[in-house]
């Protein structure tokens, strides 16, 4: 007899997927029916709703990939770009990395705009760039960085972009739910996500939203779409919304239950107070982590209230705290990555996992566990926390 | 307050998804861990194990790409084409047209062999494609049509591909677990198939296999491959097996809990006791259709049992059929596509589907729904097919 996976049940405090509301599992684990059954057309409309309402936009085409976030960032760059375009890509972390592979598998040209890791994209060097660069058809940018915790002002790169004649991309996988997102007031043209950070849903789906110009751009293409499984042309025919739904791929049925799920849950909360939230939880982990005289990477300002880098005290073995924290507190931290990986660990506090309970059992956890590995912090953390929810 | 979602309870005998088993849906909703977890990393192990065993191989490269079957179907043709390539592929219904589409989109020629819908590939056009094409890297094929319910020669096209020294690239998306799919017998190259057919599985995700040669090309590409997603070299880094894995992108984790246990499924019940049981249920549903006065659309010894396509009886109007069924009784069948649309009912005997009480429930709903209708149809069809259960 096979045995049946079991997982541990663990807390999800990393830089995604966060812990998932049991709501959304219950919702995901219902019969499945048809792609084209017109209770699941229904349902997709819905969830086209739910997600022009976390985007904060009118876009018709505002629809979730049927695979993880790196999907929804390629599905953005192959319909965008042809062979020979150039694009502006901002990196300050791993996902600009990312932009740029996708740009230069497109058989276009990126030209990069670096800031050091930890910071905000340059609003002066993009400047630079984009005078520099006049024949650029796109700005590419992560408004949420996930490698480091930092967010970038997309307002004012979106309006930079729309001034210059180009498109913008943004990748705001982290911020969806966590923090404001407002496509329509960017004007930003072409916006992905995932399911699995500040939904609290599932991983496996990416929440995309184009905006008209970026359709018409689309439908205009010399160039065929490389990514018959991404053509937003085709895939318009099935999630494009007037008349008949085309077949075009068998949609993950259940996963869409559970971002539905996910979507209801945001909805009564409101938009406005689940960003409140993660502020609120994020101030008082923050108090607690530096009152045991840990400091944050990010300078305030920039601050991801959902993705916290705490610079990793001298003396402490990374590997060993986050294996400690994981089997002797079923708690689960991220690890820094590139130039960050050894310097800070990531602590999330995404959607579902942006609670009380959470901020308590971290600060205790990581406490216990760099006392109990010879580094010395200082005391007072829960107290310090405690102290932000009982003045707010 | 937003309303959940809650599904009709379906019977599922279109062309996929098929029903699933209870056991896979409550698997797929244990808690959420992370896809770096000690734990999901053994569940990986485990579900490559598995994979191996209903692909019957003993490739190292066996695993479930994070999306559909379209998706796996892509990231067969993006990893071994390359931008002017020519590849050979044979088309007899609609998914050896995607195929063409995806090589097409490599920037590659796609030589076509053309068969009519509803006949298997004919070797003897792929002999003479073979001859006039020596040029051609990869021949592709696929196994078990989705659109026509027509199973092709397999072993046979993987021999020819490898004595004329290309590649094949097989689609068995309806045929995995379904009926014999040896994939090292056969020397097939890459192979990819889908979770929502006879693996009863939830729609998502999409099981591949690629042989040592394929995965040599592929580490020996000149041209780096255009989807960053779909990238094996890197895919390989989290999947691959030795030493530790590298992040690539986030998996689909609750996704890979259900394929685990649809696989256990499999594993208890024993793949040939599986394909068994998708015969004997085909055999009895034909001879209910037939003793109704229907005729089969495909000859019977190119029929895949799980894919029954059923020519629409003069008089009967093909959406207010399916529509009854799908209103009266809750039960889904399939619509014909492309040339044979409005011609067959595709009617899928899939996974947990294969089953007594659906082909009853079928036969029974059928008759009724066509009597209805004022389509004239013979009676006996339960008897007929209860004749073949007391006779096996």
């Amino acid at each position: 007899m096979a045995a049946s996976f079991h997982p541990p049940q663990r807390t999800l405090m990393g830089p995604g997927p966060s812990d998932v509301n049991p709501r959304i599992l219950e919702a995901m684990s219902r019969p499945t029916i048809g792609h084209l059954d017109p209770a699941f057309i229904g349902l997709m409309d819905d969830v086209k709703a739910k997600l022009q309402y976390v985007f904060k936009t009118n876009n018709t085409l505002t629809l979730p990939i049927s695979a993880p976030g790196s999907a929804g960032m390629e599905a953005c760059f192959v319909n965008l770009l042809s062979c020979g375009d150039t694009a502006i890509v901002c990196q300050n972390g791993v996902f600009g990395g990312r932009m740029k592979e996708n740009i230069e598998r497109c058989g276009a040209k990126a030209v990069m705009v670096e800031d050091e890791w930890g910071t905000p994209v340059s609003i002066d060097k993009v400047a630079e760039a984009i005078a520099n660069h006049p024949e650029a058809v796109a700005l590419c940018f992560v408004h949420a960085e996930t490698s480091t915790g930092v967010r970038s002002d997309a307002a004012t790169l979106c309006e930079m972009a729309r001034e210059a004649g180009m498109l913008s991309i943004v990748d705001t996988v982290t911020g969806l739910a966590g923090i404001d997102v407002s496509v329509d007031e960017w004007g930003a043209d072409a916006v992905y996500s995932g399911t699995q950070k500040c939904l609290s849903c599932v991983p496996g789906l990416s929440p995309v939203t184009f905006s008209p110009k970026a359709v018409e751009h689309i439908q205009n293409r010399q160039q065929k779409v490389q990514s018959w499984f991404l053509d937003m042309n085709l895939v318009m025919g099935y999630w494009g919304g007037e008349g008949k739904r085309a077949y075009h791929h068998t949609a993950p049925i259940n996963a869409l239950y559970a971002l539905h799920e996910a979507l209801c849950i945001v909805e009564e909360e409101g938009l406005e107070a689940s960003w409140a939230r993660h502020a609120l939880h994020h101030r008082a982990l923050v108090a607690g982590l530096e009152a045991m005289g840990l400091s944050m990477q990010v300078a305030a300002e920039y601050r991801l209230p959902q993705l916290n880098a705490v610079n990793i005290p001298e003396g402490a073995d990374d590997a060993a705290v986050r294996a400690a924290l994981l089997n002797d507190y079923s708690l689960e931290i991220g690890a820094g990555l590139g130039s960050l990986a050894g310097k800070v660990w990531r602590i999330g506090l995404m959607g579902h996992a942006a609670n009380h309970k959470n901020v308590l059992l971290c600060l205790h956890a990581l406490e216990s566990v760099l006392r109990a590995q010879g580094v010395a912090v200082q005391s007072g953390a829960i107290d310090a926390a405690n102290g932000v929810y009982h003045t707010e």
